[in-house]
């Protein structure tokens, strides 16, 4: 018998658990549902189309619509799920014309993502205050800067500072409100974010840090944000304060919920059967600590969303957890990070030890060296690397995935200070800067 | 009592081995010697000299001379060390004025490196045939280059094509000559090398494989190479046909060899008491067949060094061994690997399953997105990944760092293809190619 899937959610997870379940089951039948008007597009990328890098919005679309009919996938666009009958077996769902129906699953899939989290500050409703989030925001803010002189971002987490260089690219004079006292606050140590503010308060960017948004100032449209009883005009406001798990429909129908997300076990099925979960609505687990965390990465969704996928379409596939390996570039600086911060490491009982060099990206006489910060953190006990932090002019990224390996091997901060790297004058130094970072930290923890 | 340190060599080895005894005894009497003008230059950046990208040789010099002050090294440059008494604990010197001097040590660091090996070719004795190893040689052929229209290079190793890359940038007519089946034989695997040999055909340079030099043809001066019957008219000639290891001195000390270079224990310590050996010279144990090796490269060198002079100078250091991570950039596409290739595994008894994965730098829709090629090889019995190797057109060195850290660790590749890494749209993919080429070699490993 035809097993039928259904998964909630067309973007990042959704995508990736329906191919994943295709390529299980050749004949199953499954439809994906999503209330946008475009399917899997890259939502990472729309701060990139608002600083002119990517051409339009639609570039963004991974998929084209041959993709849909070549995976023979029912693709159901500014539809919105209602409610789900778990015992039943069924999702009700309403299309834009309005009509209902309810459709009946065997799996499945729940990746309802996550939605902006908007602080609850005074006159937030008014207009020329945006989210980030869909391509839709993309292109309203698009829009409005398109006339604007100057834009207030608040928040400075990875998205909040890829829009401010955004604006500032643009021509609007940029200022960025953090209530954290320093940006980048859940991936960075302070004096790491110290380096990125400085960097960017060096290309133009206005930052406040410690104070919050208290109000949205203007009559219909917004004019200023009061920042800590000051007036800050802004023609543009942009508000970055991170995500919220979208865990309704999940909870309506029965699904257990962790502190914030969906729990599954490790194969991504909720406490419900025949019912997963996948992408920025789920708990994970924290490779480091082995408690639960909420990662809302890109490429957790994936990953957990092809693991549901496999599984909802009868195969077996486990997911082993998360830890939030991420990296940005702002301006033609690279910032990466992996495992936990020592401040969130102090909050999860660890005691750490940490150390940072600075060194650079290729031999000191090769032309174009830039130079590279690397800080490293360690349990104290045990001395294995726990967390990482680069601030670099060229290739962090890979270097957060070396460090990213280091830490999923359990591999001591004295195994790392003796490992094997490469070496040639154009590409990197004799003694790579990650090794010698392990070195210091040695020193360090005897 | 001081301790009284020499060390014979003062290169890569020699000047890590110094600085880590320096650091380690601040008191100790330590000596360098070598018989070459200028200390401690980059060798690796030799071709990028003769191509144009570094100004001048003097730039390759690692440290100033205040540097050795600093350290207090005793430099005895243009120096030949002509025995070495391991009894009496003397080393046998004579300088360049022809001056005669016995030292005596209490720890020795032979640090010889190696030299160029050049095959029993007819004529190689003829004017306008180099090798590439010191500064005076890069002089040479740089003087050579100015007035040539062509160039052969014999051996498309490493230094081969670096060479040949910079005579092409520099103008001349370049061919590569390889007696091997394939450019870059010792590092790659054939379909693998058959991409780089497309790419430098591509650019312009011609490449013969197969076939060897059987002739240099010429009255005092060369003006072609015999190949396989065929003349082929050369200007300039470079020989890049692999190092020896310099183990005259060590062996007539007593000094116990290998097959091919100088023995040591985890210390670094040769089998004479108090005799350290570190760099080119000397035989590694290879990490994944647990043999012994040569790596003759200058990261292997340098921690060997290290090792060594830590202990010469009463501390405590071992090194674990080598894999030949190795990295390049030729034009502008980087080349690099880790471990073994398919072929040696094959030779070393290892039955093995591969597997070649194509993707991208940067996410499809962000612009200057550009290929990059990675094979990954496994032990078929434990599914450990022994071996990559990668061409792209960035970011190809930190992720062979990132294998060669997983490869140090015994990473297996299903382990390999759900690790964590980052993404952002400027810098990477969501799925990280590394992790697709695990998810396609786990399929085939099933």
């Amino acid at each position: 018998m035809t097993r039928k899937i259904i998964i909630i959610g067309a973007h990042a997870a959704g995508l990736d658990a329906a191919s994943a379940a295709r390529k299980t089951d050749r004949t199953a039948e499954i439809t994906l549902i999503t209330k946008e008007k475009k399917p899997a597009y890259s939502r990472c990328g729309l701060p990139f189309v608002l600083g002119g890098h990517i051409k339009t919005f639609d570039d963004l679309v991974v998929f084209p619509e041959r993709f849909y009919k070549m995976m023979k996938l029912n693709l159901l666009t500014e539809t919105t799920v209602t409610n789900v009958d778990s015992k039943a077996k069924t999702v009700d769902i309403h299309d834009k014309s309005g009509t209902k129906e309810t459709l009946s699953y065997d799996r499945l899939v729940i990746s309802t993502g996550a939605d902006p989290f908007l602080p609850p500050i005074k006159g937030r409703e008014k207009k020329g205050i945006f989210v980030v989030r869909t391509i839709d925001d993309g292109e309203k803010i698009n829009k409005a800067l398109e006339t604007a002189k100057s834009a207030v971002i608040i928040g400075a987490g990875l998205i909040g500072l890829e829009v401010a260089v955004a604006c500032l690219e643009r021509g609007l004079k940029t200022i960025v409100v953090e209530f954290l006292p320093y940006v980048l606050p859940v991936l960075l140590d302070k004096a790491m974010a110290d380096r990125v503010q400085k960097m960017l308060e060096e290309k133009g960017i206005n930052i406040i840090v410690g104070k919050g948004a208290e109000e949205f100032l203007g009559t219909d449209k917004v004019t200023g944000v009061l920042v800590a009883g000051e007036t800050i005009p802004a023609d543009v406001v942009v508000v970055a304060t991170g995500v919220r798990a979208n865990v309704e429909l999940a909870k309506n129908a029965g699904v257990a919920l962790g502190q914030k997300g969906i729990k599954t076990n490790l194969r991504m099925e909720t406490n419900i059967k025949d019912v997963y979960a996948a992408g920025d609505c789920v708990e994970s687990i924290h490779l480091v600590t082995r408690r639960p965390t909420m990662s809302q990465l890109g490429t957790t969704a994936v990953k957990q969303a092809k693991v549901a996928g496999i599984n909802a379409a009868g195969g077996y596939s486990t997911f082993i957890g998360a830890m939030g390996s991420w990296i940005t570039r702002l301006f033609e600086t690279e910032i990466g990070g992996t495992g936990l911060t020592e401040f969130m490491a102090g909050r999860s009982g660890i005691e750490t030890v940490s150390g940072t060099i600075v060194s650079k990206t290729r031999a000191d006489y090769f032309p174009g060296a830039l130079p590279i910060r690397i800080k490293l953190i360690a349990d104290k006990e045990t001395g294995k690397l726990i967390g990482a932090q680069i601030i670099g002019g060229e290739e962090v990224t890979q270097r957060v995935n070396a460090l990213s390996f280091a830490i999923q091997n359990e591999m001591t901060i004295k195994e790392l200070a003796k490992a094997e790297t490469c070496y040639a004058p154009p590409v990197c130094e004799t003694w790579e800067p990650m090794v010698l970072a392990a070195e210091m930290l040695l020193r360090k923890l005897r």
